[in-house]
């Protein structure tokens, strides 16, 4: 496996990626792809993501007629959007509220991340939850390239220490070989923050990073620092939201679906 | 202090900063600010830069009727330019060859993170070789921003380095705030890989980070790995490249020259 790393979606390529024969992955800690995670753990049936307000309505709006209403979802500034169903925080995403459902997503950074992923070909959503799971998911790949979200064209540590998580364990237990030095950098980070933790204080030792994160300073700030300890939970779940449409772009556990 | 970093020159500016207000460190440390460094320190009485090779040539061609004519340098691909005087190796910049002497240059990544601090109040150049030299001239103000220079538009470890051992000497000893996650990362890197180190044995591991960094790797491969430690000899030199006009960008140690 040849893994790079992009701290942001502007960033260009790395040199010989052909984006046709390789694996996005695409990370949003805090908080797009940490709720993904989440909801699709709780039974959400999958998520289709817009980047602006107006076309997740649109498009929701349409789909009322024929099937159970999609849930409106998603974030403005960190904060809910009026007449949205759901905010951008994984607790609210539970069983009883999203079980089978459809959510319609618009996130700043998230969203935008996902479409800079769009001609790839495979695309993954990770998250510290689901962290194993993608890194068995894409175990037989050749080419994998991880895309950090970042915030308003701004890298985060956040989204760098997951990158890094993501590549040393590909490197330690699957011998891939980290071909850019984002890739290098970002691993070396992990190592040097969290590498020797496991279990319960490997989640606290990701938390800590998190907070001290712009993204997690920019929860704070807002009183929504809850979600932090919530996106720090490693490996508490086990799906993988994967894209299986891209007009618009959809997200499921099931690769099938589509 | 407020200090911030940016690991590529394309990046937007952090929030909050002033350009106008603050002082920019443009970081190239393979090789372009190294460059700089040494022949400064060996008399040179100022650098010209030029984005084209044929831009160098025309200015140069221009001043060659009223005083000594100016010597070109630079580098294309990590290679000397034909019919250029020297290329871009720091060991080539002796007192015999360039003291009193103008430096038109040119180079890939150098030149166009020197122009895109061009609307900073003050523009200095920062190495290994002047790394306390210039943490010694910025002490005194208020915003700081470190420039790097990357490759190609891709992010290159040696010069996130040198951007974390900036941020954190301005951090642990003149009480800096460490403004964005650039920033906060990238010292936390230098703390990791050379934090605890001084004197030769901080200068050996800095020549072990450039050599596994992109910029190392192109260097060893064209067989100018010879560069790498020469750029890592740490406060080698005592001078600070300063841009002292800005059309065409000039340098010299001097701040009043202009």
């Amino acid at each position: 496996m040849r893994l790079t790393v992009s701290f942001l979606p502007s960033h260009r390529l790395p040199v010989g990626l052909d984006p046709a024969a390789a694996t996005a992955i695409v990370v949003d800690v805090l908080r797009a792809t940490s709720v993904m995670s989440a909801a699709l753990a709780s039974g959400a049936r999958r998520f289709v993501t817009f980047e602006s307000v107006e076309a997740a309505r649109q498009w929701a709006a349409g789909e009322a007629d024929h099937r159970q209403r999609p849930l409106l979802c998603g974030e403005r500034h960190c904060q809910p959007i009026d007449g949205f169903d759901l905010g951008n925080s994984p607790a609210e995403y539970t069983v009883s509220k999203v079980q089978n459902r459809t959510l319609a997503m618009t996130t700043t950074n998230g969203t935008r991340a996902l479409a800079a992923a769009a001609n790839f070909q495979h695309v993954v959503a990770a998250s510290f939850l689901n962290l194993s799971a993608v890194a068995q998911r894409i175990r037989d790949r050749t080419a994998v390239h991880v895309l950090c979200a970042g915030t308003d064209g701004a890298i985060t540590g956040e989204d760098v220490l997951l990158a890094g998580a993501l590549a040393a364990r590909c490197r330690d237990r699957q011998g891939a070989t980290l071909e850019n030095d984002e890739a290098r950098l970002a691993a070396e980070l992990w190592r040097a923050g969290c590498g020797s933790a496991t279990g319960g204080e490997l989640a606290e030792r990701v938390a800590e990073r998190l907070a001290d994160s712009q993204g997690g300073r920019n929860l704070q700030r807002v009183g929504m620092g809850d979600d932090i300890r919530r996106c720090s939970q490693v490996d508490s779940v086990a799906v993988v939201p994967t894209v299986i449409a891209r007009e618009p772009i959809m997200l499921s556990e099931e690769e099938s679906l589509a």
